[in-house]
């Protein structure tokens, strides 16, 4: 009975998400769908974070534990085998038993990228959220984002419909950088179209990205303060944020486990 | 009765390529469908370069001559707003009378992008030729790429069905380099996974760049040494160079002109 940590990167463009659910492509559902026939028997995987429809993973983990006695390599090769190219497995090590992706993560990385160029790079068109104009103020996004690092009750970028017993989490770096175009750049003369926010936490509650990153562009376009977040902050309502960003423009980057180990 | 200058950039994925056919999307077809409706009659749309089915574009130029009075930025606008997101017209200048994108060019720039590592990057998976193993010996590679540099007869690199004249060809730079993975680089640890051939030239055959990449990759593979292209070339015969790369890895990424007007 060896448990696995499975390493993953996928493009989320065409899935409903990481979540298995009644109808649709799901990551989770067309994992089990190729690991119920390698174990011929229903295989649940557990994965570390529950990216949305459109969200995308560079190094999203799951973890499995299959009855077919199988090494880490072969496990990695059969499941690229099967799975869509959209779905990747990059990287599959043993892990102790009982290992569980989700309640053993200790951190995550989560990128948000933004486009804030009037013409948008074809190449990017699933990955960024647009924002054609104004010039967005990075400085004062990065200085609204920096407000968030340390430990706060995130009540206020919550999603709806969430049914965790506390919103208080802790973001260990929560910033935003303005870099220049990526490889294609297609898209014209202007300097650094893409805005990065990029947030390593402890934990995360349903939209929290995407809602800091709504009321981030809020911020770069001058209609807030950075100051404000305090305010948001403290105020504990959804409806003092910005709105949630598009999820094209969401990635998770990276997982990470506390046991060396891992 | 101005004439412009169109810049573009287009992911080449779901196109039956730059030319107008008789059936299916075409990059030609639906910039002229589009001016059509604009100038309220025919305008037809000269490229620089007729990419392929599956061929992308970071920087093609074409031409048009529109009835109507438009000024340069107002027309990029329109396109954009009526063209699909995969098409993007990055620039639009206006150019002297008579002007026409292929025939005034004076040199074209493409890449070619291989992924030489046994797990492809899902975000690269359109944008690439997967070579998964063994791992492509790009010295070898580069040293017959420069073979090709400078005056010859490309017959032996050149696609069945070609009409042109002469097959001699001038290569200014011709070039291949094993770059570190692109921004998304979710496909594990392997270093360096992605090899490009770049290549600068004062005109092209059909599929010539492909033939070449294409061959190139069997010396990476070490089945032909890099001195042989010397003989490909000699021989004139389509018979003696490798196979024609796959059209997702190749970018037109560049046109240029030799006049100081455009």
């Amino acid at each position: 009975m060896p448990t696995f940590k499975l390493t993953l990167a996928y493009d989320g463009t065409t899935f409903i998400g990481w979540q298995r659910q009644a109808a649709g492509a799901s990551i989770q559902g067309l994992l089990e769908e190729v690991l119920e026939k390698l174990d011929k028997r229903p295989v649940p995987v557990a994965g570390a974070g529950r990216t949305d429809a459109g969200v995308h993973a560079l190094g999203q983990v799951a973890s499995v534990t299959l009855q077919r006695d199988i090494d880490a390599d072969t496990l990695r090769r059969a499941l690229n085998a099967n799975l869509p190219a959209e779905i990747r497995v990059t990287e599959v090590s043993e892990a102790p038993a009982g290992f569980h992706a989700r309640f053993a993560s200790t951190s995550k990385v989560y990128r948000y990228r933004i486009w804030n160029a009037e013409v948008l790079d074809p190449f990017e068109r699933a990955y960024v959220w647009h924002v054609p104009s104004p010039r967005l103020d990075a400085d004062a996004m990065d200085a609204a984002a920096r407000l968030l690092e340390g430990t706060h009750d995130f009540s206020s970028f919550q999603g709806t419909g969430a049914t965790t017993v506390t919103a208080v989490r802790t973001l260990l770096s929560s910033r935003v950088t303005r870099a220049p175009a990526p490889r294609h750049g297609g898209a014209g003369a202007e300097p650094a179209p893409l805005l990065t926010y990029e947030v390593h936490g402890t934990g995360f509650l349903k939209h929290m990205v995407r809602s800091i990153a709504g009321t981030l562009v809020e911020v770069g376009r001058g209609r807030r303060d950075p100051q404000s977040m305090i305010g948001i902050l403290a105020k504990q309502s959804r409806a003092c944020a910005g709105e949630t960003a598009p999820p094209a423009g969401l990635f998770l980057v990276r997982v990470s486990y506390g046991s060396p180990d891992l």
